[in-house]
């Protein structure tokens, strides 16, 4: 059985394994004050272009969303996002936990928040003459790529940003699947346009070759004034001990470009498997160029794929058709994509 | 300038200030152990016919939702709502600062929470294999009326209380209207029956005769186990120094059905405007039988009504219809009606 | 029998009263925006000789502390104040229910925090170095008088305001009794000195003279910036639909130093009283010049005082002795405290 | 530089980092799902002799402390602790964040919290007039061993849990360093007999071996009523993506009994620090029999040591004196100990 189910299967690089085992008896200061997380930020900064960036590690994406959330929004504010988004869905409430309400805009389409729906959410918001009995909004929370593998292009980013500048609210990134985004064929930003247009991000470890981790940036600290971020990621249970765990695959991956070679595999993987199912007239639920895949199977087409190769249901459509999700990762071997391509040629 | 923008625009029935001098210079304990209170709950249990009812005087409406809510979620737990429900939209996010999500259903009809959406909601829930990532539904909070002035027949609530009971989830209604809607020539149920089909809800006085004050009501404190309630109240800022003031404001309304005819004439005076409406061919919004009227007008129907009387913009509609709202209250005089009823004939 | 349990025993001063009669059936907008807010909020500023200063009313003192902390603190800091703080004891843990910690500095002596005790409080906190991983103090927290009667002079709050300045912390001042703390023959400065040496402050209706009622004070709204403060209140249950009934309340107490004049006469009614215990020999637990005042009484002295008046036991010191609390107010009669003065001389 | 400054300087047993590499291409389901996880409970399981228990992974200890208080207070309850427990100090106010208060009672003795002292803290509270105005204590934290390195004695754990049982409050203990408290020579009681005295507890990874995860154990489910629990995990940001992460780590330590042997390694170390101090007429500033000891030195002794090895200011004492806080822990080695030792006999 081949395991296409989820981006985070298997364990790390094997670069971060050595180095763990290399490092195994140093002794290191607690929480991150250690040459490994030194290191890291650094070798960070180094690709963002930005000295004046400042960097955090946490270990995981629901921890790393609300505590970024809770740091910048004041007792009123929410955060708005699309309804699909991961904050509004799968974090069990976390961002509520902290007090916070997730604004959530509808959208049927592709997971993306398009700029015309912010500034009209916003607009209708300032218009309404009730709105100091309301969340006032104070965040808006984007995913790239999205839940559904879409990529904001730049030129979108630019527009949210501005609209989020009119406002004066802030305009956070999550990145957990960040490599995979940006290394896509249909990605028409770089790390560094990227992180220019973001009041606050972070760079996924867990999904793209660490065993875990997320990276915080902030771009600009002059700008952005958090208070206290170290404690308050202890006080969302995110200061590892061991915090030199993180600094150390956080080195790993930023050395000589692996976080983004490691990346660029997956995405190639995916689009073999796109290409596959496409050859077979299958349609694809979202027009993903990332290493999440959407087709749209029939029962039959189904039961032949699910002898061999596990995979998500992601929506029913209706009696025989539903959509179902393919991941690749870092880790996914050419051989296993492969079997799924042979396996595709014959629903 | 007549105003029927809001139901709390004028103080309190007479025989509340009347009351409230009489006793200005008693000396009686705080925070409702005082016999104004215990007078107000006898009443209000004899109106029930449930002597083991528990009641709990609060002052505000949103004090009351938060405090309700919170006594009863456990911290994973969120409460279904309409997407129109006033604690998803005009409450600021009291509900989230007390870490709840609200699980807002989108409807686009009438303000009401329909058994079928109830129920196709939860089985959704639960047919997700990622369930144990969400917030889980913990209770559903409807209003009665509805924001709209729309109202639950009795079966509905029926169908709604079986469906909480099948999936253990509670059933909290906002009563902020209660009695607006009960004596609603479209209600099909009394306070009694009311009351069986509710885990716990509130009476509203605020817009019911009162200067201000709800009384939350636990039809069967054996059966919803809340464990200090009074200190949560405390905890919500709810809990008034001299209770006695609650106490004595119900205490009046609930003396010989004062509350129930207070709102019996502001259904009769709304009513009064509906027709009137109706009468001269305007659509009205919602079909609504309580004290607030909904008429859809066009520009220049607005500029006629706008010079003598105020009311509220509900939602703009197109280029010249807007729908708008008019209440009547207890407070609301058959002059004031007369005069508004004489200006739409003219429009 | 002659009740000293509490400053809010009984209802309100008769201009009030007369004034909600008379006002009771105008039309006017909710949540505070009509016209007897804004005459009230005029006259507070001119007391206060700030015309820049905001003013917001709220309903309760448990409900303001809450409101006004949260809207302060970022998400890791807390709340200094001594451990008899009615925030820390009396409020069924409201802060914390907002996620701050109240750091309370224990003290054994008369309620009040010492500028020593707080200096050195911040001092050694900054020394630790694990500091990062506590609570960082954002806020302190004073009752002005405490809850001991006792006041601060002059030197003191200006002592403490150079160490918050120099700590960058906020410096909050609950006045629940501020009128008996400034009518005090103990008092060394007035209404103007005091809101010069607060960051944010309130007045205290509900025990001094109101039915209910706190104004909330910003002296200098362009030096401390809120967001959304009235969303806040709303947020926090305390935006009182007819808002109007606190403006009217206030603007009464405001109008020819009526809240002065009230305050003045129960703190010479309390000194009175103290008199006499004194007079008879009775050590006073604390050296209070307020409305509050305990004296220490063995159980035969108790119980003569038992028999004709009620007041609280406040601390049980030994086998015999026990501290009891006697509390005049606004509404004390001259002839009450002439009764329970000659009970004393017979103790 | 030779370190005894904490026991979370190292990476982790070479059994757990042998494992991680044979298995790190293993596809495994997300979230705890897996066979590591599975394993990992079925020995800890035999290790409690308990097969009703429930077990659930965790990444760090404040995000465990913040989960499990959260998930079994009310919102009114707050957790009693000593003043210098873990969660009242050193966890950034994680345990407020979730609105509740932390109850700390005063203890300037050895970091235990003494049954007699729970007992009148509870007595008193409930013969308090006002309680119903304060945080209700709604459980018990203790750690084992203490922050101080001291240990409960089985009697006292049965006294406390008898307490605990009469005021229906929970008993939780936060076993951070629970093999350390077990494997000591001064404990009385064992894994089965601690487990039987907690309603919940949790087993330290991160400082016992592991390179991180702590194992929540719920020893009766059917006594303990949780919802969710996993969700709640989740929601505090505790749901590591790469579950079998934890599993695996837990395996490796209960096979073979490695936890306990590595745990009575350190212990051992430490008891030769002891005597080292001891015989050098070194004064300890608590008698721990555990892996943290803490002598009292003076300057110039601190000076000597200071040269070759790290270790932490606990307290200053006076001009001259302060205690210093030595750990060891699994990964100590026994020369380093020979090094430390030859240094104390030359202070």
């Amino acid at each position: 059985m081949i395991r296409f189910e989820s981006d985070y299967q298997e364990g790390c690089h094997e670069n971060i394994l050595n180095r763990l085992r290399e490092t195994n008896l140093e002794q290191t200061s607690g929480y991150g004050a250690d040459v490994y997380c030194e290191s890291a930020k650094s070798l960070i900064k180094k690709s963002l272009g930005l000295e004046q960036a400042e960097i955090y590690f946490l270990v995981g994406g629901t921890q790393t969303n609300t505590t970024v959330i809770k740091s910048l929004l004041s007792p009123c504010e929410g955060v708005v996002c699309v309804a699909s988004g991961h904050i509004n869905v799968h974090e069990s409430g976390a961002i509520e936990s902290t007090g916070h309400k997730v604004l959530a805009i509808s959208s049927n389409h592709d997971g993306l928040l398009y700029p015309s729906e912010l500034e009209s959410y916003l607009e209708n918001f300032y218009a309404d003459s009730t709105h100091e009995h309301m969340v006032q909004p104070g965040m808006v929370y984007l995913s790239f790529p999205s839940e559904n593998g879409t990529l904001y292009s730049k030129n979108n980013l630019e527009q949210i940003k501005k609209i989020c500048e009119k406002y004066k609210i802030y305009l956070f990134i999550d990145g957990a699947r960040l490599g995979y985004g940006l290394m896509s064929q249909a990605a028409d930003l770089n790390l560094k346009e990227f992180a220019s247009l973001c009041d606050i991000f972070y760079i996924g470890g867990t999904k793209c070759g660490a065993l875990f981790g997320e990276a915080v940036v902030i771009p600009d600290i002059n700008k952005l004034k958090i208070k206290n971020f170290k404690t308050l990621i202890k006080q969302q249970g995110g200061l590892l001990a061991k915090g030199r765990l993180l600094g150390l695959q956080f080195e790993e991956l930023f050395k000589d470009n692996l976080y983004f070679d490691l990346a660029r595999h997956a995405d190639n993987q995916a689009m073999r498997i796109k290409s596959a199912f496409e050859a077979q007239g299958v349609k694809l639920f979202y027009d993903s160029f990332t290493n999440q895949q959407f087709p749209v199977l029939n029962k039959s087409q189904f039961e032949i794929l699910n002898k061999d190769f596990k995979f998500e249901l992601w929506q029913v459509i209706d009696e025989d058709l539903s959509a179902y999700r393919f991941c690749t990762s870092w880790a996914t071997k050419s051989e296993a994509v492969d079997a799924l391509i042979n396996a595709i040629k014959n629903i």
